[in-house]
């Protein structure tokens, strides 16, 4: 059992709260039992599981895969934990590789910097059937706070983290390319429905949304939310979650 | 020039993140440019405002409501804020009253916890047109994190946040009832586009739901919002915006 919150093993699980440090090891850390079975459920690779004395969930669950949960002390689970309200077990995973881009509906996250609004939309996209994909200068998908946002969904869907420089859209991988942006091309919106064939939806980072080559690119197109008083703006993820709808209905023949 | 970030003024602005002490006061803080120029323009009383000195949006602010910036040092900019970067100027306003339900389309936030989800919400409904409800145990609209989510909406938008208690869903305040479930009505969809007068859509509290009474109350309807698989969930905020777009759009005829 560990007791001490300055023990060596617990600093180094602290450490995967940032991003080189998962960079590094290749791993990183989830928490609840949830997220925990999810990724058991998915097949993710769980290398340790720490749970305190009173977690009855944590013994199952390793038992599951072959491990038995190492003990921790609740003090040690706070240290671990970057919640108000820390829930075990914690599990350490093999982060997963990245799948390549296919030919199917995709969701590419353009440098969003908020861990929040890349789980929301993680999870959005696995509701509705879709791929992930995120540039370089993106939130890590597998950071903690955007495993905890996504809600299990980083298992449910395939994530593209080493997108290769974007060279007329994502035709390459035979996908239509349309960015979302509030001064979008209102007709965007239909062609997003009807069009045939797979494509990728790109939305931009919160504040400086994506860059101009990417707009004026000709094999791009542009989407726009329509609102009526115009002067308005959408969460990231809410306007992610809009356009995703928006073609799933259209897929749908509803 | 307040240098200390232990000056009893400084204790008292960080007080303000604590909901009791936003009762007992009835002020709440804005932090940046951008969240006080929107309380300013839309005819809120800015009761302080507090600035470094390097800040130059701050006199400029202040100016247009008769109000000279308190200098802070960044140290003390640091022992308000609850960001990691913070953003001055801070200001101090006096919380609006609540508005009235009015038979005006109303998302109603019940029991809503995460102070992301419900700004997310409140930006939403301003941007769609829509009024914005919360019952007594939802996050109060008015802590600096949902402010912050919002990104200026709670001035743009009507908010109700003592709600009467419900009996026969909000009819008695004109409006037609759907609570957004998992498990909602498949034809929900169809009859909150259809729906003539103006509705509620309820959005319930993130783990728990809605109360059974409200589901099982003969006037009110359910919705969900159709996803392929059906196991999936939503994040709350992002199935707000999706139903609230999708009565949008039928009401602009699209």
């Amino acid at each position: 059992m560990i007791t001490s919150p300055r023990n060596p093993r617990v600093s180094a699980l602290k450490r995967l709260h940032r991003r080189r440090a998962r960079r590094e090891t290749g791993q990183t850390l989830l928490e609840g039992p949830t997220l925990v079975a999810e990724a058991v459920a998915g097949g993710v690779e769980l290398v340790e599981l720490f749970a305190t004395a009173e977690d009855r969930s944590a013994v199952e669950l390793g038992a599951r895969v072959g491990l038995t949960p190492t003990l921790i002390a609740p003090a040690v689970l706070s240290a671990i934990s970057d919640t108000v309200t820390p829930r075990g077990p914690v599990g350490v995973i093999r982060i997963p590789e990245s799948d390549p881009l296919l030919a199917v509906d995709t969701v590419v996250l353009w440098e969003i910097g908020d861990p929040g609004n890349a789980g929301t939309m993680i999870r959005t996209a696995a509701a509705f059937g879709w791929n992930v994909a995120a540039t370089d200068g993106c939130v890590d998908l597998w950071a903690p706070k955007v495993l905890r946002a996504a809600a299990g969904a980083h298992f449910r869907t395939r994530l593209t983290t080493d997108l290769p420089p974007v060279r007329d859209g994502f035709t390459a991988a035979g996908l239509r390319t349309f960015v979302a942006t509030a001064r979008g091309d209102p007709a965007g919106l239909r062609e997003l429905q009807e069009a045939t064939g797979p494509v990728a939806v790109v939305i931009g980072n919160e504040a400086h949304g994506v860059p101009r080559r990417l707009l004026t690119d000709p094999a791009v197109a542009t989407v726009a939310v329509p609102m009526p008083g115009g002067t308005e703006s959408l969460n990231a993820a809410v306007a992610a979650g809009i356009l995703l709808f928006v073609r799933q209905e259209s897929r749908s023949g509803r």
